[in-house]
């Protein structure tokens, strides 16, 4: 296994207690503040990583190792977590991920990947083939993307509070492209 | 005290953990790599903060605060953290951080700040009169936006690893402004 997917494994493991940090002891109304319009809070982020973890990541790895010939991905639904979070406390959704994650990571150690295996390649429904490396690589950068527009959309919530700074917290500026 | 500054500490407190989360169990290579050219590694960003601990944000509330006429700031050095992170580990600069931020907000903490002391303003070098809650919330926000850039740095060390899938993962495709 090449060191960059070893990376990946530390990235994973890491995002659990991050997003719990950066959201401890926070109102409820920074949680669950938005950049505006039907962007996401950091609440619906974290739903978002929990729906992952149940059907993306590990289930493609799954069907790329595994014996089916039908190497197909389903397509994930990018907006499962308005449902699927209802009723839910933040707390409960940060042990969720959690639980899920540390099983998704203990099933992926347990397969001990070679550098063979993770070339094997299954079919994205948008991209075509795509290699084990790249899903794995791309969990690990979609876990940093979140954490990044979790920092986003807090800091935002102070952009009247900050009088002239946003010029130095180019933070504040940046609109979400989707 | 309103309540957007009591979250304001909240986010102040939980950053030094966050970092160290996020830069746990990672190869040096990872938290050593910047964005290219003179773009900075999650290395230099902590060594910046280290620095804004030291001589920014503390002492500019004092200097607010304080009973000398003079109400001017320091202009900050964006780039003392090259000199000053020398030599030093990363584990050596996540405790320095750590320690630096605690003291800094007992310090804070112990001042109980009036919604009266939040509007007495210092001169800043290049706004000019800010507002000691501006100032405040502006340290939060500088937290978020350094939390974001090490996130983004560390996902683009993996930007020829994902394949077809910058297209989804957006953090790949941002250029930083400075």
């Amino acid at each position: 296994m090449t060191l960059k997917i070893a990376q990946v494994q530390s990235i994973l493991e890491n995002t659990p207690q991050v997003i719990a940090d950066l959201l401890s002891d926070l109102d409820d109304a920074l949680v669950l503040s938005n950049e505006g319009g039907d962007s996401w809070s950091p609440y619906d982020v974290l739903g978002h990583l929990i729906h992952g973890e149940k059907t993306d990541w590990m289930v493609r790895t799954e069907i790329i190792l595994g014996d089916n010939e039908d190497k197909r991905f389903e397509p994930f639904d990018r907006f499962a977590q308005f449902q699927a979070s209802q009723g839910k406390s933040l707390s409960q959704l940060l042990e969720e991920f959690r639980r899920l994650r540390k099983n998704n990571l203990l099933n992926l150690k347990s397969k001990d990947l070679s550098d063979k295996e993770l070339e094997r390649t299954g079919i994205h429904p948008e991209f075509g083939a795509v290699s084990l490396r790249q899903l794995l690589s791309a969990w690990a950068v979609h876990d940093l993307g979140h954490i990044a527009q979790i920092s986003r959309v807090m800091a935002k919530q102070f952009t009247d509070e900050v009088g002239p700074w946003p010029k130095y917290l180019t933070i504040l500026n940046y609109t979400p492209s989707e």
